[in-house]
């Protein structure tokens, strides 16, 4: 039957009675190609029947956006992409995320939480503006709800007509937090039908008045939630409730967004209840590790060393607490939590308050490590700058993901933290390009009484290179000084060190200060190259720039210099920036 | 009596019944120091009584965090400073907003809102994993509750024993915006009791038994509201609620905190309501022009520039809309939002909706304009990158008080603008020095189809200076160019122009991209000086390292480089960055 779905016209031809048998359809192909691509598998096999409904009830006018975006798998395979979408967060292949250039049914990219409501909302607008006629959906998880940005976009609502579909897993990435959802899942579980499906088999059994009850029965529970649906969280915006409805079951969802489309010209929220992972065993019983499914063997990683040191840090050291944002386990906190759960706060998808509550800490004696990746502290630049670095506390900041991030693409790339975070010339800023150095750094940080932020990504290297406080030359020259930032490009010198003589390959640790003394011991008409995982502008390259402004050294920069790196594997990645081994020496060649 | 508070101790000395005319007097000083040096009035006269009694009932160990922060002057006050009052916001003087250097009353430095929920909650934790016994206390606007940080702020405070006091003027800067407010406000209306005073007055004219009658309603009045306040807003984060209470009314603040600080060890919301300007009857009956107090002659601005060029191209293009976040008039857009009201979308304090809002907008066909300041749209750098400048949507930041912004300080200096623009290579980045350019490119962004940010200061140069486009040589030279951004800088590098010989004077318009024709035609052992309000790494000088990087050319960059610069007038600040002509005109010579 998925066959020969081409679009969502063809879902329009099927019996709502069919939708069922294309559900499973749709969860096989799910589970058989993401479990061979990689990708995020437990969130897409939750809202098969949400996105069924959404296709079979809503039109090619109307616009709907999904926040986050991982969970639109389902979404891409009933708008054409069915046939490539074993070409899945690969390079030229389907994106993991909407992506507007992929298709006229991704009407706006996201990529991180909370986005949506605001987003849409301004999407209603403008149709409003226009006066248009078409419904603006927002698909948004509950754990998005914990971030500020959607309750900014809930409080400016209003009376503008969209729907807003709340898909309530209890379960952000990890758990969710916070009393408001704490509160959501209170109502949850007082509305939420149980026993349902039990009672349904029930009444089914009893010859000819089973199926007229049951169906009474259903009817009577539909009008209910259609008009008298209640909830404390929403209703303080004053925007009509509907729930707590059955996500997965897709008659009930289309029979309320049929009913929704037709009557409703008011804000509103459907709050439907889904499983993550659903009908597919694995991953109902384990969700968190079916939430992304990795392609590669799983070796070292960097959230390991980073949680590890922490813990035997905070065994003697009372001051020691981890803040992070919705990805506890992820930034490697599994076994600090455990340990020390009274210093272990995961503040939910709320990066801003995660900065400023940790500033709050060490302005009252603690010594906090806020851990998010790249791309996500890219929320909190003013909480860095004005609550932390502004007052000089001692947060130290763990930046996992930095650099290029694969698969995940252009939303998830964490090339810009060197330039938001070296602008602020009070914030010191390390990069370790092994394991060992990682783990020297967050101990050196623990005495370390002012702003500091260590980056990295996901893995790092093996080598055995320690910290000292200043840069390691791996390799002596004279002709050629190659500046390294990271794991990766440290690889990237190394290479072409052996392909260039009289190359001098640098292991940049710290890249704000600079290494002075090192700078400093340049000769005249040497040639300086900078290579980093990050913007090209603010980057370390355009520091080392300033430094040999009015001096007779060459530098050559290479560095991301492109808004959008699309998915793809690291290391194409770093070729489609141009900065392999083979780019960086045919550069150096061409000037020497 | 005010003359012999010299610590918070001093008051704890005054008979309860005193404290009315402590405050009269406070209120005396504020307005005449006030209204002489410039500042925030109305804020401050409305938390006269509130900081009186803080410091009656609460003593030096329990801290204290004012969200915002400008209205912490009757705090400085109490707080030992009362003799330095009249050096408020200038050189060396007293800051306009807590500093930590300034007293060990101010624990934690504000400046933006939103801040003081999460940071006083790390306080608190940091606290209670000391195993410490005090109190901790936010002093947060209403206004304040309208930004996404302080809804994960409250989402987190979970069993947290710290005072939370919502005071309510039903009036941020402007006015209060979103659906959530709009229902605390019905809560206001309902529960405060607007008659209090009469039927004080009538009770206690009736001899004997009037005062006792009073005593005693006024006890069941306070019992009920400690006992079965309740909030429909702060109950679901399973906050303690009392309120709402008369917040100039100083024996009953005493009351409730004195009760709160002896009997509540839960996170509680003190919900009171104060009158803004209160007792200063200019500042009452018109409160947001006494907000800000402004010492210097008002001549023009270039808010008024932005609004009238934008309301002369609504007229005729339905695509333009305003978006700003609770500084509609501050920003120029007055009369945009009477004449085109449904185009003009005020969302509260709430930056990072606004930007996303306006992606939306812009995603849908609109022509969004989004008008904050520079300082406060750093909030929203994520949701430039993600939400705008990964989709390349043709939305145009208009970003006011960009630069230095002298008596505001530290936290308001619109510094890192460029920085953070300009490391994404997809954003457009303009500086106006005149009026006549900001009103030309925002004629021209009409039909700009991409993202474009256009940053300027609060005053512009009244010079004749037209934008094509293209960068402005002011005056002809050939050894020495001075690339000057922006009003300030441009006279800065006239004067330059007028001690040094050979001086190319060049007003840079664009910052990115850079001029390149112009550029390219400098000749090699020239010397290029730039000039920006803005900080030294990342901002306009370091773009033009990088281009010169490789050539014979000296560069000498003159920008902001120490993260704190401290409140004082422009021009002091600006010599105070070494961005004087002097300065500048000295390193240059040095070098020639």
């Amino acid at each position: 039957m998925l066959k020969d779905i081409n679009s969502p016209d063809d879902i329009k031809k099927l019996d709502v009675k069919q939708l069922g048998q294309l559900c499973a359809e749709i969860r096989q192909v799910l589970t058989d190609t993401v479990l061979e691509t990689g990708g995020h598998l437990a969130s897409n096999l939750g809202v098969v029947e949400l996105t069924v409904a959404l296709h079979y009830v809503f039109d090619r006018a109307d616009k709907i956006v999904w926040d986050v975006g991982h969970q639109s798998y389902v979404h891409k395979i009933l708008t054409g992409r069915l046939s490539l979408f074993n070409t899945l967060r690969q390079q030229d292949g389907l994106s993991g995320f909407p992506r507007t250039e992929e298709s006229e049914y991704d009407f706006f990219n996201t990529g991180h939480a909370s986005t949506a409501i605001s987003s849409a909302l301004g999407i209603a607008c403008a149709r409003d503006i226009k006066g248009e006629d078409y419904n603006v959906i927002a698909v948004v998880g509950d754990g998005a709800l914990t971030g500020g940005l959607a309750y900014e976009g809930l409080n400016n609502v209003g009376e503008t007509h969209m729907l807003i579909i709340v898909n309530d897993n209890n379960m952000s990435i990890s758990e969710n937090v916070g009393s408001a959802t704490l509160n959501m899942s209170k109502i949850r579980v007082g509305s939420y039908d149980k026993n349902k499906e039990k009672l349904k088999k029930f009444l089914l059994k009893i010859p000819l008045l089973g199926r007229p009850v049951y169906r009474f029965l259903r009817w009577c529970k539909r009008q209910v939630k259609m008009s008298y649906g209640e909830n404390s969280y929403f209703d303080k915006f004053d925007i009509k409730y509907i729930g707590v409805i059955d996500g997965n079951d897709v008659s009930d969802l289309v029979y309320y967004l049929r009913k929704i489309r037709n009557n409703v010209k008011k804000p509103t929220v459907l709050h439907i209840v889904t499983k993550k992972g659903n009908g597919y065993k694995p991953a109902e019983d384990n969700p968190e590790k079916f939430h992304s499914v990795s392609k590669g063997a799983s070796g070292a990683l960097s959230s390991d060393t980073a949680g590890s040191t922490l813990v035997s840090l905070a065994q003697s050291d009372n001051r020691i607490c981890a803040v992070t944002a919705a990805m506890q386990d992820a930034v490697g906190l599994k076994s600090f939590k455990e340990l020390f759960q009274d210093r272990c706060y995961d503040v939910g998808i709320a990066e801003e308050h995660a900065v400023t509550f940790a500033a709050g800490l060490a302005a009252n004696g603690m010594k906090p490590y806020v851990m998010i990746y790249s791309t996500f502290l890219q929320r909190a630049f003013d909480q860095i700058q004005h609550d932390v670095a502004l007052q000089s506390l001692p947060v130290t900041f763990l930046i996992d993901r930095s650099g290029l991030v694969g698969s995940d693409g252009a939303t998830h790339q964490g090339l810009y933290d060197i330039s938001y975070l070296t602008c602020i010339p009070s914030m010191t800023v390390w990069a370790p390009a092994t394991y060992t150095q990682l783990q020297q750094m967050i101990e050196m940080s623990q005495s370390f009484g002012k702003p500091l932020a260590i980056r990295y990504g996901r893995t790092l290297s093996d080598r055995q290179l320690n910290f000292g406080g200043r840069w390691q030359v791996l390799s002596k020259g004279a002709k050629v000084h190659l500046l390294a930032v990271g794991a990766n490009m440290l690889e990237v010198a190394l290479e072409v060190g052996e392909r260039i003589k009289d190359v001098e390959v640098v292991n940049v640790t710290t890249v704000q200060p600079l290494d002075d003394q090192y700078l400093n011991s340049i000769e005249d008409g040497a040639v300086v190259v900078t290579l980093e995982e990050n913007m090209l502008h603010g980057g370390f390259g355009s520091l080392v720039n300033g430094y040999f402004e009015n001096r007779d050294v060459k530098v050559l920069n290479f560095a991301v210099d492109k808004t959008v790196v699309a998915h793809a594997s690291i290391s194409q990645q770093i070729r489609d920036c141009g900065l392999d081994s083979e780019s960086v020496a045919e550069a150096i060649e061409s000037i020497l």
